[in-house]
């Protein structure tokens, strides 16, 4: 029947977007890759009685391990040790030793920082980090706060609370020492190995994905499969068990034939692992000159380790000024066929290639908005370029959705336009 | 007492964090601002029992609303119309009006991007996003599935549900409709007004922020303040009703005694929306030069509608070759004090400026990691330098995390050593 843990995301900044939450996908992920289950990832303000009802539900829904994260810190709204001692039915008590260590932390990283603070203040932030449920097992900080293993009190019943910090590197650091706590440990003990393997397909109807695994139903017993459209790509996440093996095998195949060209990744990797791969296999370089997307083609083709090997460098250029004086865009050519224009989009792409000479150029030029449509060139009509040793590769689109959509559609189809030309 | 809503999201790719939710956080800033409290945003799978007990959660914590977003498609694993029915007690039937309605939509939409799909699969498809739990209204398509208004069935208890669809653009689109509902309408009626001020600081720890609100605390009575720290900046979010704004006002005017400069926003106003303002003021225009960013700077500077008013352009200098060839860096500098030194900062900043015309001058080196680290130079070494009408900025910063933290804090840095420049 396998294992199963819920997940709390505490903090009204979360709650409210103001800070995206990266701790409830990563716990997820990491928990699968165990072999446990999660159904629920609850995202709480910081108020006590909403905390204390989402542990309250997760215990409920008969998951073997409840994990928190965030709530640790030495402001007055950071609760989270307090309501899990509580509902776990083990009050806090300061831990001496504990309050030792984390004075020695604040203060080495105050001194580092050249920052100062009197030492009463510190002193109470730090006793607050130092509170510890009786009977909970402490997890050392990574950052100032410790992490806790808090089981239910003896003769009661329920899953043990895993309780991390918020911060993603400190919980991330602490997850080792989380797995190797005896507590954890037995309460996960009946996991099993979930696999789960993923398909791109690029330019393809949800509609007709739906009706091939409509059609393809009968074989697909066992197996999970989450579909999801996002920038025009169309996701297919398939969980299973071992003995789903041949399903799954059956369902990639049968795909592969409904498809072909459409499922760009059978094994998971994205247009930009593919890309990038693309480029490093056949030591090419690249280089982009971008206007409407401003950089972020640039920035996401250098987001991987290792982009040195492959990428040159860019041009943004955003003003027609930049068009002409640092791209060289012919001041007549602008003026006859408008900056945003087949033209000037496939001059964008050679005059990068050429500029920071790259094998590779990508030419990008567009009406983002909300301004700056007309009739002939509404919001949304972006034209791209890639040119390469192998021939060049011209588009016009236009995109649906707002600035941010248009801007970020533009750099995705960018992606696939750069993996039709190297790989097609 | 005022009104309450809870939100589920549903999606797998949600849960996992393939797809970041933005629809919990927009729907809690709507609610709020019309004087809505939310106290928990719950991401299902795209599972039946999962998202029954998620719902079944949210109408126990006695709201008066609850929205689900997401899991109308045509694809089985949308399964949100089929739960939510059942949970308020309303089989689903199918509404042929509406299966006309949505039928012209699809069919429509293939034409426009010369997409062929079999009529059968269509029709299945539609069908299936035209069943409407009985009772039920229906708010029109934006996309292709409609929202929905469930009330629960006569002669039970228990909040309405509000359907709405996943993708951002159409949730957002929906919301006038879902609002004019009368049963939305009349489930909100309590609401009362909200307020929500913002302050932030820069480069302040958080502990001393908690000291300075301990000391404050015997008057902040009846404000919910939460702090977070992202990326060097402090947020501190007051809510409040309107009979708090004096305790408010001396909240905020205690804040400014306490840290002046390092307040830098004592309206709310972003980095970004400081650095945007100044910029146009002042009539001036900036460029960048950017190595280990590679182009994030750019992009966030061109975020915003009207960039183009202030934006001039700018490098994406990766390569040594392109700081050398694009950026005009000489050879014997880069040979000399290497790549990421506080001279090639000044150096980039400087050619940005002068190469594109502009005003200000953006300069960023580092290294992002997680190779390319030496003694000398470590991973998360990074020189910036700003360089404007005024005078010049440069700073030399080891910054602590992963390539997209060094890169991110990088970027983030740049934006407050330009509002230093241009405000200070």
């Amino acid at each position: 029947m396998g294992a199963h843990a819920g997940i709390v995301v505490t903090g009204t900044e979360v709650l409210t977007g103001r800070v995206t939450d990266r701790n409830g996908p990563w716990l997820a992920e990491a928990l699968r890759q165990l072999g446990v289950d999660v159904a629920h990832v609850l995202v709480v303000g910081d108020r006590l009685a909403d905390l204390r009802s989402a542990l309250l539900f997760l215990a409920g829904t008969g998951v073997d391990l409840v994990i928190t994260s965030g709530g640790l810190g030495p402001t007055a709204d950071d609760l989270t040790t307090e309501v899990v001692g509580d509902v776990q039915g083990r009050p806090s008590v300061l831990d001496p030793e504990l309050e030792r260590r984390i004075h020695a932390i604040v203060t080495g990283l105050m001194s580092r920082r050249g920052w100062h603070l009197h030492p009463e203040a510190t002193a109470a932030g730090v006793r607050k980090q130092a509170m510890v449920p009786a009977g909970a097992a402490v997890l050392e900080p990574i950052g100032t706060a410790p992490g806790l293993v808090v089981p239910v009190a003896e003769g009661r019943s329920g899953p043990p609370v895993l309780v991390l910090p918020g911060p993603p590197a400190e919980l991330q650091g602490m997850w080792p020492a989380a797995l190797a706590d005896p507590a954890v440990h037995q309460a996960l003990h009946r996991r099993t190995e979930i696999r789960q393997q993923t398909l791109r397909l690029w330019n393809t109807p949800e509609s007709e994905l739906a009706a091939t695994l409509r059609h393809l139903e009968p074989g697909l017993g066992g197996l999970e499969i989450t579909t999801c459209l996002r920038g025009g790509e169309l996701e297919v996440v398939t969980r299973y068990g071992p003995a789903e093996q041949p399903a799954y095998d059956a369902l990639a195949a049968a795909m592969q034939r409904a498809y072909g060209q459409a499922l760009f990744s059978p094994d998971g990797r994205t247009v930009d692992d593919i890309v990038a791969d693309a480029l490093q296999q056949r030591h090419l370089t690249i280089a982009t000159a971008e206007s409407c997307t401003g950089g972020l083609l640039a920035g996401r083709l250098t987001d991987r380790a290792g982009a040195s090997g492959w990428v040159q460098g860019g041009l943004v250029v955003y003003s027609d000024m930049a068009k002409r004086d640092l791209a060289g865009v012919p001041a007549e050519l602008l003026e006859r066929v408008g900056a945003v224009s087949a033209e000037v989009a496939l001059a964008l792409a050679e005059e990068a290639r050429s500029r920071l000479g790259a094998d590779v150029g990508v030419g990008i030029t567009g009406i983002a908005g909300p301004g700056g449509g007309s009739q002939d060139k509404p919001v949304g009509l972006v034209h791209l370029c890639v040119v390469g040793p192998s021939g060049r590769l011209p588009k016009r689109v236009e995109l649906p959705g707002s600035r941010d959509d248009v801007r970020a559609r533009s750099v995705t189809l960018a992606m696939h336009m750069l993996r039709e030309l190297l790989t097609g």
